[in-house]
């Protein structure tokens, strides 16, 4: 198979992932984003987040700025600025910041290192635990603790389930083809009888 | 935050993941069934995919099987057969076949080891690769190389895409919530101008 082609299925295989703009700042101070579709949960107690990065791309500016400031965010991506996440994936000179590029809007919290995208509807800041090294083909998996949660308190249902489809978070597939969701049902856990 | 509220909260904030029943068998020859979410490709070239496995819990027979015979099947999950599919993750005796309890079709290719899910629209099969510790919260990442892919040729485009939606794919929270998704568009390479 072609190679393009072979990428674009393997991209696609392993189905609809989330897809979030990784915040970050340098130790100079040049903010950054980079869209992240390699995300999962690891853990609730304590709540843990991995993403995988590879180092030859243009997340290492992602990748350096974590190492060095331990701090990152996480934020869902909506329709409403689909087109400015996606050309956060450009490949911008390290001087540049992804948000003057695109007009995103940075938030900060008190205290809070990297910064949030305003736009934004769920985003989330995280703390470095762990960096693993992949030997089977050299990317890295980025382990996180999450510290803050930022969302609008309609969208946190009193269960903890939280309404994604609601607030309009995509899904997507190869970092270039993006996913409308629809609730569908929630199911009871699930007994042999 | 209440516990079982915090739990929640922390499986939906990743967002929305694919789920796929991961299927293996014993080497006493007991077949087995397990939905995953924590599904994530890791490289195109070879077609690497990761999941994340918590040994604690029903996915306990889906790790030793695959430890034991490297082989599992990744089976994409659609409404047509998800009662059956969610059915899966109830903690059923270690003798117990989910394609039994759940009267979902076993399929094997000739060669393989794995068992796959006849029902289901996209599948491949794996090959164990890396078992990897994450030592933040004792979970494990198993990185398997792609073997076999069974898909409708009309899914896949000339491009190597693959059309998730149309095929009936969902996503999933927390392995109780579950989506449909809705192709929006496919956005050309990001350049910095």
């Amino acid at each position: 198979m072609e190679i393009r082609k072979k990428v674009q299925l393997a991209t696609s295989l392993p189905g609809a992932k989330p897809i979030c703009l990784v915040g970050t700042k340098s130790q100079a101070g040049v903010e950054n984003l980079a869209p992240f579709s390699s995300i999962t949960h690891l853990g609730s107690n304590p709540l843990l987040i991995g993403m995988v990065t590879r180092p030859d791309t243009v997340e290492r500016h992602t990748l350096q700025n974590i190492l060095d400031s331990k701090a990152w965010t996480l934020n869902h991506i909506t329709e409403e600025f689909l087109q400015a996440a996606h050309q956060c994936s450009a490949k911008y000179p390290g001087g540049v910041s992804e948000f003057e590029a695109t007009g995103l809007t940075a938030h900060y919290e008190a205290g809070g290192f990297a910064p949030f995208v305003a736009e934004s509807p769920v985003k989330f800041s995280l703390e470095l635990e762990e960096v693993i090294d992949i030997k089977s083909n050299g990317t890295k998996l980025i382990v996180g603790s999450v510290q803050q949660i930022i969302l609008p308190d309609v969208a946190l249902e009193a269960s903890g389930h939280l309404d994604l489809s609601g607030l309009g978070c995509l899904a997507s597939t190869a970092l270039d083809t993006y996913f409308s969701i629809q609730e569908i049902g929630r199911l009871p856990y699930a007994r042999p009888e």
